[in-house]
Protein backbone atom coordinates (compact mmCIF):
# COMPACT_ATOMS: atom_id res chain seq x y z
CA UNK A 1 0.00 0.00 0.00
CA UNK A 2 1.67 3.16 -1.18
CA UNK A 3 1.00 6.85 0.92
CA UNK A 4 -1.73 7.66 -0.86
CA UNK A 5 -3.61 4.42 -0.61
CA UNK A 6 -3.32 4.52 3.38
CA UNK A 7 -4.21 8.76 3.07
CA UNK A 8 -7.05 7.69 1.46
CA UNK A 9 -8.07 4.86 3.78
CA UNK A 10 -7.33 7.11 6.92
CA UNK A 11 -10.07 9.93 5.28
CA UNK A 12 -12.83 7.36 4.00
CA UNK A 13 -12.59 5.46 7.62
CA UNK A 14 -12.27 8.72 9.49
CA UNK A 15 -9.82 6.35 11.59
CA UNK A 16 -5.91 6.55 11.77
CA UNK A 17 -5.85 3.41 14.37
CA UNK A 18 -3.66 0.60 14.26
CA UNK A 19 -5.06 -2.38 15.54
CA UNK A 20 -2.26 -4.60 17.05
CA UNK A 21 -2.58 -8.55 17.18
CA UNK A 22 -0.37 -9.84 19.50
CA UNK A 23 -2.29 -13.08 20.78
CA UNK A 24 -0.50 -13.40 24.03
CA UNK A 25 -0.97 -16.70 25.56
CA UNK A 26 -1.49 -15.61 28.86
CA UNK A 27 -4.19 -13.11 28.15
CA UNK A 28 -6.24 -15.16 25.98
CA UNK A 29 -9.96 -15.89 26.97
CA UNK A 30 -10.03 -18.76 29.46
CA UNK A 31 -12.34 -20.49 27.23
CA UNK A 32 -10.29 -20.88 24.18
CA UNK A 33 -7.86 -23.72 23.85
CA UNK A 34 -3.83 -22.97 23.53
CA UNK A 35 -3.07 -24.03 20.20
CA UNK A 36 -2.43 -22.93 16.58
CA UNK A 37 -5.86 -23.51 15.17
CA UNK A 38 -7.49 -21.23 18.42
CA UNK A 39 -4.73 -18.63 18.32
CA UNK A 40 -5.29 -18.09 14.51
CA UNK A 41 -9.32 -18.33 14.88
CA UNK A 42 -8.98 -15.74 17.60
CA UNK A 43 -6.81 -13.26 15.65
CA UNK A 44 -9.85 -13.75 12.63
CA UNK A 45 -12.44 -12.66 15.01
CA UNK A 46 -10.51 -9.83 16.37
CA UNK A 47 -9.77 -8.26 12.24
CA UNK A 48 -13.48 -8.82 11.30
CA UNK A 49 -14.71 -7.09 14.21
CA UNK A 50 -12.21 -3.90 13.46
CA UNK A 51 -11.78 -4.10 10.11
CA UNK A 52 -14.15 -1.03 8.78
CA UNK A 53 -12.57 0.99 12.01
CA UNK A 54 -9.02 0.47 12.04
CA UNK A 55 -6.55 1.39 8.56
CA UNK A 56 -3.65 -0.39 9.63
CA UNK A 57 -2.73 -3.64 11.37
CA UNK A 58 0.45 -4.92 13.21
CA UNK A 59 1.87 -8.30 14.03
CA UNK A 60 4.48 -8.37 16.30
CA UNK A 61 6.56 -11.50 15.94
CA UNK A 62 7.72 -12.53 19.50
CA UNK A 63 4.17 -13.67 20.38
CA UNK A 64 4.11 -15.73 17.15
CA UNK A 65 7.46 -16.76 17.14
CA UNK A 66 6.91 -18.02 20.89
CA UNK A 67 4.71 -20.79 18.85
CA UNK A 68 7.60 -21.91 17.11
CA UNK A 69 7.36 -22.88 13.37
CA UNK A 70 3.51 -23.39 14.32
CA UNK A 71 3.50 -19.66 15.45
CA UNK A 72 5.15 -18.33 12.33
CA UNK A 73 2.35 -20.42 10.02
CA UNK A 74 -0.48 -18.24 12.63
CA UNK A 75 1.57 -15.30 11.79
CA UNK A 76 1.41 -16.02 7.58
CA UNK A 77 -2.17 -17.10 7.76
CA UNK A 78 -3.31 -13.87 10.34
CA UNK A 79 -1.76 -11.35 7.74
CA UNK A 80 -2.85 -12.95 4.35
CA UNK A 81 -6.08 -13.30 5.88
CA UNK A 82 -6.64 -9.83 6.33
CA UNK A 83 -6.42 -8.55 2.72
CA UNK A 84 -4.85 -5.82 0.81
CA UNK A 85 -7.40 -3.04 2.15
CA UNK A 86 -4.96 -1.97 5.35
CA UNK A 87 -1.87 -1.36 5.48
CA UNK A 88 0.11 -4.49 7.27
CA UNK A 89 2.97 -4.26 9.68
CA UNK A 90 5.47 -6.90 10.56
CA UNK A 91 6.40 -5.25 14.14
CA UNK A 92 9.89 -7.31 14.04
CA UNK A 93 12.37 -5.06 15.17
CA UNK A 94 15.33 -6.30 13.09
CA UNK A 95 18.58 -5.04 11.82
CA UNK A 96 21.60 -6.54 10.72
CA UNK A 97 24.48 -6.46 8.32
CA UNK A 98 23.52 -5.82 4.55
CA UNK A 99 23.59 -9.06 3.45
CA UNK A 100 21.55 -10.22 6.28
CA UNK A 101 18.60 -7.27 6.42
CA UNK A 102 18.30 -8.59 2.89
CA UNK A 103 17.36 -11.66 3.86
CA UNK A 104 14.66 -9.81 6.42
CA UNK A 105 13.54 -8.07 3.41
CA UNK A 106 12.58 -11.17 1.82
CA UNK A 107 11.22 -12.87 4.58
CA UNK A 108 8.64 -10.23 5.54
CA UNK A 109 7.90 -7.96 2.69
CA UNK A 110 8.48 -10.17 -0.13
CA UNK A 111 7.52 -13.71 0.98
CA UNK A 112 4.25 -12.34 3.59
CA UNK A 113 2.10 -10.07 2.21
CA UNK A 114 3.35 -7.36 4.83
CA UNK A 115 3.47 -3.35 4.03
CA UNK A 116 6.07 -2.50 5.81
CA UNK A 117 8.50 -3.95 9.27
CA UNK A 118 10.14 -1.78 12.06
CA UNK A 119 13.69 -2.06 12.25
CA UNK A 120 16.15 -0.84 14.98
CA UNK A 121 18.69 1.97 13.99
CA UNK A 122 21.13 0.82 16.20
CA UNK A 123 24.04 -0.09 13.00
CA UNK A 124 23.18 2.53 10.49
CA UNK A 125 22.70 2.98 7.21
CA UNK A 126 23.55 -0.14 5.71
CA UNK A 127 21.46 -2.43 8.19
CA UNK A 128 18.52 -0.23 6.65
CA UNK A 129 19.07 0.43 3.21
CA UNK A 130 18.15 -3.50 2.06
CA UNK A 131 14.33 -2.75 3.15
CA UNK A 132 14.09 -0.10 1.07
CA UNK A 133 14.04 0.04 -2.39
CA UNK A 134 10.65 -2.17 -2.65
CA UNK A 135 7.89 -0.84 -4.67
CA UNK A 136 4.94 0.24 -1.99
CA UNK A 137 6.83 -1.55 0.73
CA UNK A 138 7.98 0.76 3.69
CA UNK A 139 10.78 0.55 6.68
CA UNK A 140 9.78 2.37 10.14
CA UNK A 141 13.00 3.01 12.09
CA UNK A 142 12.75 3.09 16.14
CA UNK A 143 12.58 6.91 16.89
CA UNK A 144 11.60 7.40 19.81
CA UNK A 145 10.27 4.31 22.42
CA UNK A 146 7.28 4.48 24.80
CA UNK A 147 8.95 2.61 27.22
CA UNK A 148 11.41 3.55 29.99
CA UNK A 149 14.68 2.26 28.95
CA UNK A 150 14.40 5.05 26.15
CA UNK A 151 16.39 7.36 28.22
CA UNK A 152 19.39 5.15 28.17
CA UNK A 153 20.56 6.07 24.77
CA UNK A 154 17.87 7.66 22.91
CA UNK A 155 17.38 10.62 25.18
CA UNK A 156 20.93 10.40 26.15
CA UNK A 157 22.72 14.42 24.60
CA UNK A 158 24.69 14.00 21.30
CA UNK A 159 25.37 17.07 19.27
CA UNK A 160 23.19 19.86 19.64
CA UNK A 161 19.94 17.24 20.75
CA UNK A 162 19.69 13.79 21.75
CA UNK A 163 20.52 10.62 20.24
CA UNK A 164 16.76 9.78 19.38
CA UNK A 165 16.87 13.31 17.08
CA UNK A 166 19.77 12.83 15.16
CA UNK A 167 18.34 9.12 14.25
CA UNK A 168 15.47 11.47 12.88
CA UNK A 169 17.59 13.60 10.76
CA UNK A 170 19.84 10.87 9.89
CA UNK A 171 17.87 7.82 8.71
CA UNK A 172 15.88 10.37 6.77
CA UNK A 173 17.79 10.77 4.15
CA UNK A 174 18.15 7.12 3.70
CA UNK A 175 14.50 7.51 2.02
CA UNK A 176 11.39 9.66 1.65
CA UNK A 177 8.19 9.97 2.88
CA UNK A 178 7.08 7.25 0.56
CA UNK A 179 9.08 4.45 2.57
CA UNK A 180 10.18 5.51 5.60
CA UNK A 181 8.02 5.87 8.94
CA UNK A 182 9.25 6.16 12.53
CA UNK A 183 8.24 4.62 15.58
CA UNK A 184 7.26 7.70 18.24
CA UNK A 185 6.13 6.35 21.84
CA UNK A 186 3.02 8.38 22.65
CA UNK A 187 3.49 8.44 26.41
CA UNK A 188 6.52 11.24 25.10
CA UNK A 189 3.10 13.30 23.28
CA UNK A 190 5.13 16.56 24.30
CA UNK A 191 7.83 15.57 22.02
CA UNK A 192 6.15 14.75 18.84
CA UNK A 193 6.43 19.03 18.41
CA UNK A 194 10.18 18.50 17.99
CA UNK A 195 9.55 15.51 16.14
CA UNK A 196 7.25 17.51 13.51
CA UNK A 197 10.00 19.92 13.26
CA UNK A 198 12.54 17.65 12.00
CA UNK A 199 10.23 15.42 10.04
CA UNK A 200 6.83 17.57 8.84
CA UNK A 201 5.72 15.39 6.11
CA UNK A 202 6.59 11.28 7.28
CA UNK A 203 3.88 8.86 8.83
CA UNK A 204 4.74 8.16 11.96
CA UNK A 205 3.77 4.72 13.90
CA UNK A 206 2.34 5.91 17.76
CA UNK A 207 2.97 2.77 19.85
CA UNK A 208 1.87 3.65 23.78
CA UNK A 209 -1.75 4.53 23.59
CA UNK A 210 -4.43 2.21 25.80
CA UNK A 211 -2.30 -0.05 28.29
CA UNK A 212 0.64 1.96 28.20
CA UNK A 213 -1.10 5.10 28.95
CA UNK A 214 -0.68 7.14 25.99
CA UNK A 215 -3.83 9.71 24.89
CA UNK A 216 -5.26 10.01 21.60
CA UNK A 217 -6.44 13.52 21.72
CA UNK A 218 -2.69 14.32 22.62
CA UNK A 219 -1.25 12.41 20.31
CA UNK A 220 -3.48 14.23 17.34
CA UNK A 221 -3.44 17.45 18.71
CA UNK A 222 1.19 17.37 18.47
CA UNK A 223 1.60 15.09 15.97
CA UNK A 224 -1.19 15.64 12.43
CA UNK A 225 -0.03 16.82 10.09
CA UNK A 226 -1.90 17.72 6.95
CA UNK A 227 -2.13 14.33 5.79
CA UNK A 228 -3.27 13.18 9.37
CA UNK A 229 0.79 12.00 9.38
CA UNK A 230 -0.21 9.38 11.89
CA UNK A 231 -0.90 5.41 12.23
CA UNK A 232 -2.03 5.13 16.15
CA UNK A 233 -1.38 1.55 17.69
CA UNK A 234 -3.42 0.33 20.23
CA UNK A 235 -3.16 -3.98 21.24
CA UNK A 236 -3.67 -4.88 24.29
CA UNK A 237 -6.36 -2.42 25.02
CA UNK A 238 -8.47 -3.60 21.97
CA UNK A 239 -7.14 -7.22 21.51
CA UNK A 240 -8.09 -8.59 25.29
CA UNK A 241 -10.96 -6.23 25.96
CA UNK A 242 -13.32 -8.78 26.93
CA UNK A 243 -11.80 -11.56 28.72
CA UNK A 244 -14.70 -14.29 28.18
CA UNK A 245 -16.99 -15.65 25.17
CA UNK A 246 -17.71 -11.69 23.75
CA UNK A 247 -14.14 -10.95 23.73
CA UNK A 248 -14.90 -9.93 19.88
CA UNK A 249 -17.85 -7.72 20.49
CA UNK A 250 -15.56 -6.22 23.54
CA UNK A 251 -12.99 -5.86 21.11
CA UNK A 252 -15.06 -4.02 18.40
CA UNK A 253 -16.69 -1.67 21.71
CA UNK A 254 -12.56 -0.42 22.52
CA UNK A 255 -11.74 -0.07 18.62
CA UNK A 256 -14.69 2.09 18.19
CA UNK A 257 -14.09 4.33 21.42
CA UNK A 258 -10.45 5.32 20.05
CA UNK A 259 -11.92 5.55 16.50
CA UNK A 260 -14.51 8.12 17.46
CA UNK A 261 -11.66 9.93 19.85
CA UNK A 262 -9.66 10.26 15.85
CA UNK A 263 -12.58 10.86 14.03
CA UNK A 264 -12.74 14.67 15.45
CA UNK A 265 -9.43 15.45 14.43
CA UNK A 266 -10.12 13.68 10.63
CA UNK B 1 26.90 -23.40 29.20
CA UNK B 2 28.23 -21.32 31.98
CA UNK B 3 31.43 -19.14 31.85
CA UNK B 4 33.18 -22.03 33.24
CA UNK B 5 32.09 -24.52 30.61
CA UNK B 6 32.78 -22.35 27.59
CA UNK B 7 36.27 -21.57 29.36
CA UNK B 8 37.34 -24.95 29.97
CA UNK B 9 36.13 -25.81 26.11
CA UNK B 10 38.30 -23.22 24.70
CA UNK B 11 41.25 -24.71 27.08
CA UNK B 12 40.50 -28.34 25.59
CA UNK B 13 40.00 -27.37 22.00
CA UNK B 14 42.55 -24.98 22.07
CA UNK B 15 40.17 -22.93 20.27
CA UNK B 16 37.61 -19.94 20.16
CA UNK B 17 36.01 -20.70 17.20
CA UNK B 18 32.43 -19.97 16.82
CA UNK B 19 30.89 -21.26 13.55
CA UNK B 20 28.48 -19.20 11.72
CA UNK B 21 25.50 -21.71 10.53
CA UNK B 22 23.92 -19.19 7.97
CA UNK B 23 22.35 -21.23 5.12
CA UNK B 24 22.31 -18.83 2.47
CA UNK B 25 20.37 -20.37 -0.52
CA UNK B 26 22.57 -18.16 -3.31
CA UNK B 27 25.52 -19.94 -1.89
CA UNK B 28 24.67 -23.58 -0.93
CA UNK B 29 26.40 -25.97 -3.33
CA UNK B 30 25.13 -26.46 -6.43
CA UNK B 31 24.24 -29.72 -6.40
CA UNK B 32 22.26 -29.76 -3.52
CA UNK B 33 18.35 -29.23 -3.83
CA UNK B 34 16.54 -25.66 -2.52
CA UNK B 35 14.57 -27.45 0.43
CA UNK B 36 14.42 -27.77 4.11
CA UNK B 37 15.68 -31.39 4.33
CA UNK B 38 18.54 -30.37 2.18
CA UNK B 39 19.48 -27.41 4.44
CA UNK B 40 19.18 -29.37 7.60
CA UNK B 41 21.15 -32.10 6.04
CA UNK B 42 23.65 -29.56 4.91
CA UNK B 43 24.36 -27.86 7.81
CA UNK B 44 24.77 -31.02 10.06
CA UNK B 45 27.33 -31.93 7.66
CA UNK B 46 28.98 -28.64 8.51
CA UNK B 47 28.66 -29.64 12.29
CA UNK B 48 30.16 -32.80 11.61
CA UNK B 49 33.15 -31.61 10.31
CA UNK B 50 33.81 -28.81 12.83
CA UNK B 51 32.99 -30.25 15.98
CA UNK B 52 36.60 -30.71 17.28
CA UNK B 53 37.89 -27.17 15.86
CA UNK B 54 35.54 -25.25 17.29
CA UNK B 55 33.29 -24.16 20.71
CA UNK B 56 30.38 -22.49 19.44
CA UNK B 57 27.71 -21.99 16.76
CA UNK B 58 26.09 -18.93 15.75
CA UNK B 59 22.61 -19.30 13.53
CA UNK B 60 21.56 -15.84 12.30
CA UNK B 61 17.70 -15.95 12.34
CA UNK B 62 17.03 -14.62 8.94
CA UNK B 63 18.67 -16.91 6.93
CA UNK B 64 16.28 -19.12 8.31
CA UNK B 65 12.59 -16.99 8.64
CA UNK B 66 13.19 -16.35 4.84
CA UNK B 67 11.92 -20.08 4.13
CA UNK B 68 9.43 -19.20 6.48
CA UNK B 69 7.88 -22.02 9.00
CA UNK B 70 9.77 -24.72 7.53
CA UNK B 71 12.81 -22.67 7.82
CA UNK B 72 11.67 -22.41 11.48
CA UNK B 73 12.03 -26.22 11.69
CA UNK B 74 14.96 -26.15 10.14
CA UNK B 75 16.64 -23.72 12.74
CA UNK B 76 15.14 -25.87 15.78
CA UNK B 77 16.65 -29.56 14.37
CA UNK B 78 19.99 -27.73 13.27
CA UNK B 79 20.18 -26.39 16.78
CA UNK B 80 18.71 -29.61 18.44
CA UNK B 81 21.23 -31.64 16.39
CA UNK B 82 24.61 -29.90 17.82
CA UNK B 83 23.94 -30.58 21.46
CA UNK B 84 25.37 -29.07 24.75
CA UNK B 85 29.15 -29.32 24.11
CA UNK B 86 29.17 -26.46 22.30
CA UNK B 87 27.85 -22.57 23.18
CA UNK B 88 24.94 -22.21 20.89
CA UNK B 89 23.77 -18.11 20.00
CA UNK B 90 20.54 -17.12 18.34
CA UNK B 91 22.42 -14.28 16.27
CA UNK B 92 18.55 -12.41 16.58
CA UNK B 93 19.48 -8.75 17.35
CA UNK B 94 15.94 -9.04 18.79
CA UNK B 95 15.08 -6.29 21.71
CA UNK B 96 11.30 -4.36 22.36
CA UNK B 97 9.15 -3.21 25.26
CA UNK B 98 9.76 -5.81 28.33
CA UNK B 99 6.44 -8.18 28.04
CA UNK B 100 7.72 -8.59 24.52
CA UNK B 101 11.38 -9.10 24.96
CA UNK B 102 10.24 -11.82 27.45
CA UNK B 103 8.62 -13.33 24.72
CA UNK B 104 11.64 -13.78 22.51
CA UNK B 105 13.48 -15.03 25.91
CA UNK B 106 11.36 -17.39 26.17
CA UNK B 107 11.26 -18.22 22.24
CA UNK B 108 14.69 -18.38 21.92
CA UNK B 109 16.52 -19.74 25.30
CA UNK B 110 13.45 -21.42 26.85
CA UNK B 111 11.69 -23.35 23.82
CA UNK B 112 14.40 -23.83 22.01
CA UNK B 113 18.13 -24.70 23.66
CA UNK B 114 20.21 -21.97 23.08
CA UNK B 115 22.90 -20.28 25.26
CA UNK B 116 22.59 -16.93 24.10
CA UNK B 117 20.65 -14.32 21.85
CA UNK B 118 22.44 -11.78 20.51
CA UNK B 119 19.79 -7.80 21.69
CA UNK B 120 19.70 -4.41 19.68
CA UNK B 121 20.40 -2.37 23.05
CA UNK B 122 18.82 1.07 21.40
CA UNK B 123 15.54 0.81 23.92
CA UNK B 124 17.58 0.89 26.58
CA UNK B 125 17.55 -1.24 30.14
CA UNK B 126 13.63 -2.85 30.14
CA UNK B 127 13.76 -4.25 26.78
CA UNK B 128 17.29 -6.24 27.67
CA UNK B 129 16.24 -7.30 31.47
CA UNK B 130 13.64 -9.89 30.76
CA UNK B 131 16.47 -11.90 28.40
CA UNK B 132 18.53 -11.97 31.60
CA UNK B 133 17.85 -13.86 35.04
CA UNK B 134 17.39 -17.44 32.76
CA UNK B 135 20.17 -19.50 34.62
CA UNK B 136 23.44 -20.10 32.95
CA UNK B 137 21.54 -18.24 29.51
CA UNK B 138 22.91 -15.03 28.56
CA UNK B 139 22.57 -11.96 26.25
CA UNK B 140 25.26 -10.89 23.84
CA UNK B 141 24.37 -6.83 23.48
CA UNK B 142 25.46 -4.80 20.03
CA UNK B 143 28.52 -2.89 21.21
CA UNK B 144 30.35 -2.01 17.86
CA UNK B 145 29.48 -3.30 14.79
CA UNK B 146 31.48 -4.30 11.78
CA UNK B 147 29.81 -2.80 9.04
CA UNK B 148 30.30 0.37 7.54
CA UNK B 149 27.16 2.02 9.21
CA UNK B 150 29.04 1.68 12.68
CA UNK B 151 29.32 5.33 11.88
CA UNK B 152 26.18 6.57 11.63
CA UNK B 153 25.24 6.46 15.57
CA UNK B 154 27.62 3.71 17.33
CA UNK B 155 30.55 6.02 16.50
CA UNK B 156 28.95 9.55 17.23
CA UNK B 157 30.42 11.16 20.27
CA UNK B 158 28.77 11.11 23.14
CA UNK B 159 29.75 12.06 26.70
CA UNK B 160 33.26 12.10 26.85
CA UNK B 161 33.51 8.94 24.41
CA UNK B 162 31.19 7.29 21.76
CA UNK B 163 27.90 5.87 21.86
CA UNK B 164 29.36 2.26 21.70
CA UNK B 165 31.17 3.13 24.81
CA UNK B 166 28.80 4.43 26.69
CA UNK B 167 26.27 1.32 25.58
CA UNK B 168 29.16 -1.06 27.26
CA UNK B 169 29.41 0.77 30.38
CA UNK B 170 25.63 1.14 30.91
CA UNK B 171 24.40 -2.39 29.89
CA UNK B 172 27.55 -3.70 31.64
CA UNK B 173 25.52 -3.41 35.31
CA UNK B 174 22.50 -4.86 33.94
CA UNK B 175 24.03 -8.47 34.36
CA UNK B 176 27.11 -9.71 34.83
CA UNK B 177 30.34 -11.83 33.72
CA UNK B 178 28.15 -14.72 34.19
CA UNK B 179 25.30 -13.56 31.56
CA UNK B 180 26.83 -10.93 29.37
CA UNK B 181 28.72 -10.80 26.38
CA UNK B 182 29.12 -8.73 23.42
CA UNK B 183 29.47 -7.93 19.93
CA UNK B 184 32.17 -6.31 19.34
CA UNK B 185 33.20 -5.93 15.03
CA UNK B 186 36.72 -7.32 14.22
CA UNK B 187 37.22 -5.05 11.30
CA UNK B 188 37.87 -2.36 14.13
CA UNK B 189 40.16 -4.43 16.00
CA UNK B 190 42.19 -1.17 17.13
CA UNK B 191 39.68 -0.36 19.24
CA UNK B 192 39.58 -4.07 21.48
CA UNK B 193 41.98 -2.11 23.33
CA UNK B 194 39.40 0.31 24.23
CA UNK B 195 36.83 -2.37 25.02
CA UNK B 196 39.37 -4.14 27.62
CA UNK B 197 39.40 -0.87 28.96
CA UNK B 198 35.85 -0.72 29.98
CA UNK B 199 35.08 -4.64 29.87
CA UNK B 200 38.12 -6.40 30.99
CA UNK B 201 36.71 -9.58 32.01
CA UNK B 202 33.61 -10.13 29.67
CA UNK B 203 33.67 -12.32 27.08
CA UNK B 204 33.38 -10.23 23.60
CA UNK B 205 31.88 -12.67 20.73
CA UNK B 206 33.85 -10.63 17.30
CA UNK B 207 32.22 -10.99 14.16
CA UNK B 208 33.61 -9.58 10.95
CA UNK B 209 36.56 -12.48 10.44
CA UNK B 210 37.15 -13.73 7.17
CA UNK B 211 34.89 -12.63 4.18
CA UNK B 212 34.44 -8.91 6.02
CA UNK B 213 37.85 -8.79 6.48
CA UNK B 214 39.34 -8.66 9.82
CA UNK B 215 42.30 -10.91 11.18
CA UNK B 216 42.28 -13.41 13.81
CA UNK B 217 45.85 -12.79 15.07
CA UNK B 218 44.98 -8.88 15.31
CA UNK B 219 41.51 -9.36 17.49
CA UNK B 220 43.67 -12.50 19.64
CA UNK B 221 46.90 -9.70 20.22
CA UNK B 222 44.52 -6.99 21.60
CA UNK B 223 41.17 -8.88 22.46
CA UNK B 224 42.36 -11.63 25.06
CA UNK B 225 42.13 -11.89 28.77
CA UNK B 226 42.97 -13.87 30.88
CA UNK B 227 40.47 -16.44 30.43
CA UNK B 228 40.17 -15.63 26.38
CA UNK B 229 37.33 -13.90 27.06
CA UNK B 230 36.74 -14.27 23.10
CA UNK B 231 34.33 -15.92 20.78
CA UNK B 232 35.77 -15.41 16.89
CA UNK B 233 32.87 -16.10 14.56
CA UNK B 234 33.10 -17.22 11.31
CA UNK B 235 30.22 -17.69 8.85
CA UNK B 236 30.77 -17.66 5.18
CA UNK B 237 34.46 -18.12 4.83
CA UNK B 238 33.77 -21.36 6.39
CA UNK B 239 30.57 -22.64 6.17
CA UNK B 240 31.03 -21.89 2.14
CA UNK B 241 34.36 -22.92 1.69
CA UNK B 242 33.66 -25.28 -1.43
CA UNK B 243 31.00 -25.11 -3.83
CA UNK B 244 30.97 -28.32 -4.52
CA UNK B 245 30.45 -32.41 -3.20
CA UNK B 246 33.46 -31.26 -0.71
CA UNK B 247 32.11 -28.93 0.74
CA UNK B 248 31.97 -30.35 4.27
CA UNK B 249 35.89 -31.00 3.76
CA UNK B 250 36.74 -27.68 2.68
CA UNK B 251 34.42 -26.81 5.67
CA UNK B 252 37.02 -28.24 7.72
CA UNK B 253 40.02 -27.37 6.05
CA UNK B 254 38.95 -23.91 6.25
CA UNK B 255 37.93 -23.92 10.11
CA UNK B 256 41.29 -25.88 10.65
CA UNK B 257 43.04 -23.02 9.65
CA UNK B 258 41.27 -20.38 11.90
CA UNK B 259 41.51 -23.05 14.97
CA UNK B 260 45.61 -23.20 14.05
CA UNK B 261 45.67 -19.69 14.13
CA UNK B 262 43.93 -19.73 17.45
CA UNK B 263 45.80 -22.15 19.32
CA UNK B 264 49.28 -20.33 19.61
CA UNK B 265 47.49 -17.95 21.72
CA UNK B 266 46.03 -20.24 23.93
Amino acid sequence: MNRQGIIEAIRSRKSCLCVGLDPDMAKLPGHLPRNAAAITAFNKEIIDATRDLCVAYKLNTAFYEVLGATGWKVMEETVGYIGNKHFLIADAKRGDIGNTSAQYAKAFLENMPFDAITVSPYMGSDSIQPFLGIPEKWVIILGLTSNKGSIDFQKQPLGDGHLWERVLQTTSGYGSMENLMYVIGATQATDLKRVREILPGHFLLIPGVGTQGGSVAEVMANGCNRDCGLLINVSRSIMFAGGGHDFAIAARQAASRFQNEMKDYL
